[in-house]
């Protein structure tokens, strides 16, 4: 029974082989943050020959801020005065993209990923993990009847939402183009703007339903990669084929008020989108006015004109009737968002004309900035305070 | 309204900036699978001066494949009679990590992150997508009154727990040292393998609940980063101050009882864990005997010379009561699991040795392989299906 002593077990050995091997003999932290920020970027590499670095803040995707070298082969530089916000970044050495081996937040945009990082402040507060007061996020899989397929979401639930009896009003929050079910969570951090806003009473407590908005897909392409590799190629046309909008709303809807507990009349219903979502919230107030009381529409707009051969007479007379009944219904938001310097800025106001013409309420907030998800949090953050209220 | 015309919208323009400036002229596909387990890697970099290949499948870190250069400037590789698995690889140049950037799939094992791809055929058949008969992962928050803090972990529920009255059994499943609430979902494919161990008949339906076994983290380090910096240093330190194991009993495994619909009595808990997550195992086993009738020790032993000034004699009388009170109380399964290149192989053949001893019943399942995630999938794909039937 003595050898029971030995019941006391391996504390040190306990990390893995790989990671024991992975140890640097010198250790870098990156970023650092200093005052006013400041944020300094390192990478050792005493044998690369340059290190170049792009950041999100930096609206051209080609320019390069070299990083210098120190004696001990640490690449650096430092950045200043950036704003709150929660910001990508990747090296580049050789024309080959490295990420931050010390950083160990890397998020993924569609296909791509890169280092990330939150600069704490008051223009980002509802970007940080509201630890006291969080939310669940559920990755579901729901039968999809009229694209004959089982699709997986993300849903989220608001704090609470597991102990409570209440029924809860439901946002349907969609993405753009190259994105998919996991873009609003990882990039768009709707789960925590949510649990913020709502910690704070500025936004009801509802459910955020997000879906993937590319109708040939079951789940994110890296997920389930090989399923869809030539639809992939093809995607745009896809987005023309109405497809993903009338599944939202035969089968996703209908998925989530038999199983979630929440309110499941027009009056609590939303649904806004980003890019191809704003066309796809587009869509939906237009051809579906009978699904939703809330929209809102992110740098997203009308072309100046028509195109793609799909708009015969009929389709006209049907889309102007559907306006009509989405004005004889009614609704307590049609919500419109775009940043000045967005490659769609002309769209929207193209749209926000259209709709003026026609007599058509609607809010028009327009904000610096471009076709980037650093607007896309900051709309949501927005437009959810407006809702079931 | 001739204007309606144009409510037919852009299609070409709705990828991000961004994503289109990355377009390479020159497409590369990596990796690409061949017959037999062949796999080619690639990687254009026509400015770099040498290319080299680490994968999951080759045991010494420092062991690099060099790629080889073609006149377009791609570097590539092709790797024979891979096993079907899911693996992990990185590229080095200069030595530099450089993760492949026509990969969407990157996997983050603790601070680290590797390029990764499902081999697909026989042996990893449980690790696939099943999109018929998925469950859902839930990322959710708890109190922890123990621990003083708010903590974040993944429940996984079976397909049909939604829309079904059934009440389900836990298993309680434990990563290791470095890990955090979302190696077993995300490395270990937990969710995956339950799935279609479920579909197949070969499990009972279950809840599984993966916890943060780190007690100073309230959730993933790049999740939270910033929170833990000191505690993350010391956190071998922290393996042996019972913390998480106490956690787990006085908040975990209650909270789950009051928020999901599952049984709630001995016979319906299951634990297990991988080496850190193996030596709390043992402590529940032998510290909480009342909690759990099933229990899975991977990769984790006893040192032969008990150490570190911890085991008073009070200590060890109260260890050995607790090991005859598991023994008066009974329980189904105590399942130990370890593979003959483990660098703990040594300490579980002690711990065998001692419980063969003490007359305590056990199974032990030794297997070829180290202290890799290759083999906690394989365990866990085996111990699933041994439970609560």
């Amino acid at each position: 029974m003595k050898k029971l002593t030995t019941l006391l077990f391996l504390f040190m050995l306990m990390v893995s082989v790989e990671c024991f091997s992975q140890a640097q003999q010198i250790q870098v932290k990156s970023p650092e943050f200093q005052e006013n920020g400041a944020v300094t970027f390192s990478i050792l590499a005493p044998d690369a020959d340059e290190m170049l670095l792009h950041g999100s803040w930096i609206p051209d995707w080609n320019e390069r801020i070299p990083l210098t070298k120190n004696e001990e082969g640490i690449w650096s530089v430092t950045v200043e005065n950036l704003k709150p916000e929660y910001y990508t970044y990747s090296y580049f050495s050789n024309g080959v993209k490295i990420l931050d081996p010390n950083n160990a937040l890397i998020i993924r945009d569609g296909r791509n990923h890169f280092s990330g990082f939150l600069l704490k402040g008051e223009e980002s507060k509802y970007y940080e993990v509201n630890e006291k007061s969080a939310g669940t996020l559920h990755d579901i899989w729901y039968p999809s009847q009229f694209l004959n397929m089982d699709r997986r979401m993300v849903i989220y639930t608001p704090p609470g939402y597991e102990y409570s009896d209440q029924e809860y009003p439901v946002l349907y929050l969609l993405h753009g183009g190259g994105g998919d079910e996991k873009a609003w969570s990882e990039l768009g951090l709707a789960n925590r703007i949510l649990d913020n806003l709502i910690a704070e009473g500025k936004a009801e407590p509802m459910l955020v339903v997000m879906t993937n908005g590319n109708p040939d897909q079951t789940s994110a392409w890296h997920h389930t990669p090989g399923y869809n590799d030539a639809a992939e190629a093809s995607f745009t046309t896809m987005m023309g084929n109405q497809q993903f909008e009338r599944s939202l709303v035969k089968d996703v809807v209908p998925f989530v008020e038999a199983n979630f507990r929440v309110k499941s009349d027009r009056e609590n219903r939303a649904v806004t989108g980003l890019s191809m979502g704003g066309w796809q919230t587009q869509r939906l107030a237009f051809h579906f006015p009978e699904m939703f009381n809330y929209y809102g529409v992110m740098s997203m707009g009308v072309i100046r004109n028509g195109a793609f051969g799909v708009e015969g007479d009929e389709l006209i007379e049907q889309t102007k009737q559907k306006m009509e009944k989405l004005n004889e219904l009614g609704y307590d938001l049609y919500w419109i968002a775009c940043g000045t310097d967005d490659f769609l800025y002309d769209s929207v106001e193209h749209m926000v004309e259209i709709l003026e013409d026609n007599d058509f309420d609607f809010i028009y907030r327009e904000s610096s900035g471009g076709h980037t998800w650093d607007r896309w949090r900051l709309y949501l953050s927005e437009f959810a305070t407006m809702l079931f209220r």
